[in-house]
């Protein structure tokens, strides 16, 4: 949940922040490699100080950029101006407006009504019941940028009833007759559904700025458009490979879809709230694909959306000020966007991937971004969250990428798919891992097998089969 | 409280909406007056009718500035960046890290504490009394723009402990013991400190804003200093006047010394987290008043008394992300200080004040702008907040008051002022008003007839006494 971080003696906060300000200082008090201005060169020193605050977390994320944006103020490393625009980023109130939006969901019940649908429909088997989960993330996902709301706060209490109701517990040695493959399968899916919208994962917009700072444009449906194909491949595969990998126990379960049935006539018909959400959605979804022809900026559309869910009353006002995640990714996500675009606009990104890049001129591209994006990927097995290696990674190997002569958009979709699919291989590399991991359902051991099991799979279809939608599609 | 607002009917919040939606629509169609271009007409229509929303209140403030938002950018009558650009605002950040800050004040007890100090100290009469309130408001006042967090939040419970402490009750005819007083004085005392300094009232950026619009620099300290000498004058004057006008029937208080000894008492020496939140205060009031030498811009100072808290665990990430009326204040400040920029830059407001301005050019600026702002300060009984009004009226007020030939700064100052002494009339007119009367303490027409005469003393200790101080300053 936002705000809160694990529970640190102050010992332990006072080393993890002296650790930070230990990196400020070294990097501020180098000389400045040649090339470099000292300007750039002193919000590096910020930025990366930033960074290791995110990774060692001795407060959360978000009072960690607060003192980043204190630090780049207060030495005037930039100007006030400057520090402050992130707060005015279009990419930004997109996605806290989704925020706003996706509580609806959760509060009309309206998601849970999906959930339940979808179990109706193809809960007869385990692998359906699976399916059916990750139908209900894929369709939340567009406007759910939370993705533990949609993990944790939709789908994991009805994993949780479902594996119950079949006498899966954890803790008591039933945990494979149903719940531990429920459960891993809805974290995977998860992560594919969250790499196919640009508002379907919080920190999807930094990789877009990034982008954008290196003269890379994707916009809501250009995103949606070339993940759409590897994504529904990997919601296909990837479910069916756990199954096999990992199989539950119990593989037929008509009761869960009497169970559904039960729950839908006791939630009866669709109520004025829920059908004003799924308008709702509907709209935003229109806009979002036709935005371009109708004139109407993606973050515009979700202010529209919030609109409507303001003036029907099906949000209060009251709602949207308790939304702390919301606030929280203001936060976070605005003050990363600020120093990523002035590194860029200062010229560092570029000195680094000029000066990295000569060193690929000799190779072919497709090995050199091969090697890179791999490199990318399994270099979560570091990084506890996606913010923090989007942050610290992202924009420099898209830079080498790019130097390297990978065609720059598909060096772009290619890095900011892979943040969201790289999180399948930890228990603490993404948001919703903890709260799944932490139902303890799945062994740490499985868990990181499986993981790593499908992190081939999703390369193997991403790059594969995603490449050769994307030549389709003249992205390269 | 930040996001309520009173329960209205659906029926009721239909017909508040279609007011307001009916005033944009007539608006933008009417043909636009000669020298006012298009784009300036239709930012005008949506801005009148965010205000009439902001007045009838269909739904609160925030979401009427959201539904403004989405008007302006949905039109296209701004660009998404310039609608957005309120968000990045220093002024705005200033205000919303002093909300996160005044927490603090809270949340050690500090505020609880000093007001227990003064009491000790001065508390031995009634008036004494009055005044440790109105210190303890002015000791605060600084660092928490929420007036009703001031008066709601730390003085109401310990103006009400005393009064129930003398057998002064609201409801039993006892109220006039010493309770009315108390109340009518600590609202009247927290009119003057929020008239005091730019971070003593969330609207006061607003009325800087379109100052500087008008190319008027006014800054933290420049407005401290202009407004200290009658604002003493105000905080000495008040309540000796409603002492004498209001008498409480209990005039000597020792038992309530002896009181404030025993709570003092009770809450033992100066806790770590209390000493950290005065230590932040004194730092946070250096910066501000010391700013310019130092090069710290006021927001800059706000954003390092944040992170001392932060980084000191005195306030917690959850303390901010639960701080509603920060990201309330944020939203409804963003998108008025938008409107207003963009009025003035499209020319509409220099437009309007010499059309206006053109009436007064054969009278002397002093008359014409005595009758301006007494008209200014004698509309606020049409105004439900403060807000409201800043909005509607100060740009064009200022606008016609310079046109008139007022000194450009002293106009900008008044009107400033104007726009918190102007809440003393009416039991609605600013936010701790209904927290204040609520407490059922002082019947409605002694608050109306009470307000109606300290307005009188406060225009005459401004205009008079502050008008020296003015001359001596070299504001006009």
């Amino acid at each position: 949940m936002p705000g809160e971080t694990a529970t640190r003696s102050p010992r332990s906060i006072t080393m993890r922040l002296g650790a930070a300000v230990l990196v400020a200082v070294v990097i501020w008090f180098l000389p400045a490699p040649e090339g470099v201005t000292g300007e750039a060169w002193h919000l590096l020193a910020i930025f990366v100080a930033t960074i290791v605050g995110i990774m060692l977390e001795p407060l959360p994320m978000g009072a960690v950029a607060v003192c980043g944006l204190a630090a780049v103020t207060l030495t005037q490393t930039l100007s006030l101006r400057d520090a402050l625009s992130g707060f005015s980023h279009s990419v930004i109130w997109l996605v806290v407006m989704a925020f706003f939006i996706s509580r609806g969901f959760i509060k009309t019940g309206l998601g849970t009504r999906i959930a339940y649908s979808f179990m109706k429909l193809l809960g007869r088997r385990t692998i359906g019941l699976g399916y059916s989960l990750i139908a209900t993330d894929l369709v939340l996902a567009p406007a759910i940028p939370s993705i533990t709301a949609r993990a944790g706060a939709v789908l994991y209490p009805i994993v949780k009833s479902v594996a119950e109701a079949f006498d899966s517990h954890a803790g008591n040695h039933t945990e494979r007759r149903i719940g531990s493959f429920l459960i891993i399968n809805s974290f995977n899916g998860n992560l594919i559904t969250s790499a196919m919208f640009l508002t379907a994962m919080a920190a999807n917009p930094l990789s877009v700025q990034m982008a954008a700072e290196q003269g890379i444009e994707i916009t809501w449906l250009s995103w949606a458009v070339a993940a759409i194909v590897p994504g529904l491949a990997s919601l296909i595969v990837v479910p069916f490979f756990l199954y096999k990998l990992y199989p539950p126990r119990v593989k037929r379960t008509p009761h869960a879809t009497e169970m559904a049935t039960t729950r839908l006539k006791q939630m009866g018909r669709l109520r004025r709230d829920e059908g004003i959400m799924l308008a709702t959605s509907v709209i935003l979804l229109i806009l979002w694909i036709f935005g371009k022809q109708l004139y109407v900026h993606s973050a515009v559309a979700a202010l529209v959306g919030l609109t409507i869910l303001l003036l029907t009353g099906v949000l209060t006002w009251r709602d949207i000020l308790a939304e702390r995640g919301a606030w929280d990714t203001l936060i976070w996500l605005s003050v990363l966007v600020m120093m990523a675009t002035f590194l860029s606009k200062l010229g560092l990104v570029g000195w680094f991937s000029g000066t990295i890049g000569a060193a690929f001129t000799n190779t072919d591209w497709m090995i050199a971004f091969l090697v890179l994006s791999l490199v990318y990927f399994y270099s979560h097995y570091f990084f506890a969250g996606n913010t923090a290696q989007i942050s610290s990674m992202y924009a420099a190997f898209l830079g080498v990428a790019i130097a390297a002569g990978t065609p720059p958009l598909l060096a772009a979709l290619v890095l900011a798919f892979f943040s969201n699919l790289f999180s399948s291989m930890t228990h603490y590399g993404t948001g919703p891992a903890p709260v799944l991991f932490g139902s303890g359902y799945v062994r740490l051991a499985d868990w990181w097998k499986l993981g790593a099991a499908v992190s081939v799979v999703n390369i193997i279809i991403w790059l594969g089969l995603g490449g050769l939608w994307w030549k389709f599609l003249d992205i390269w």
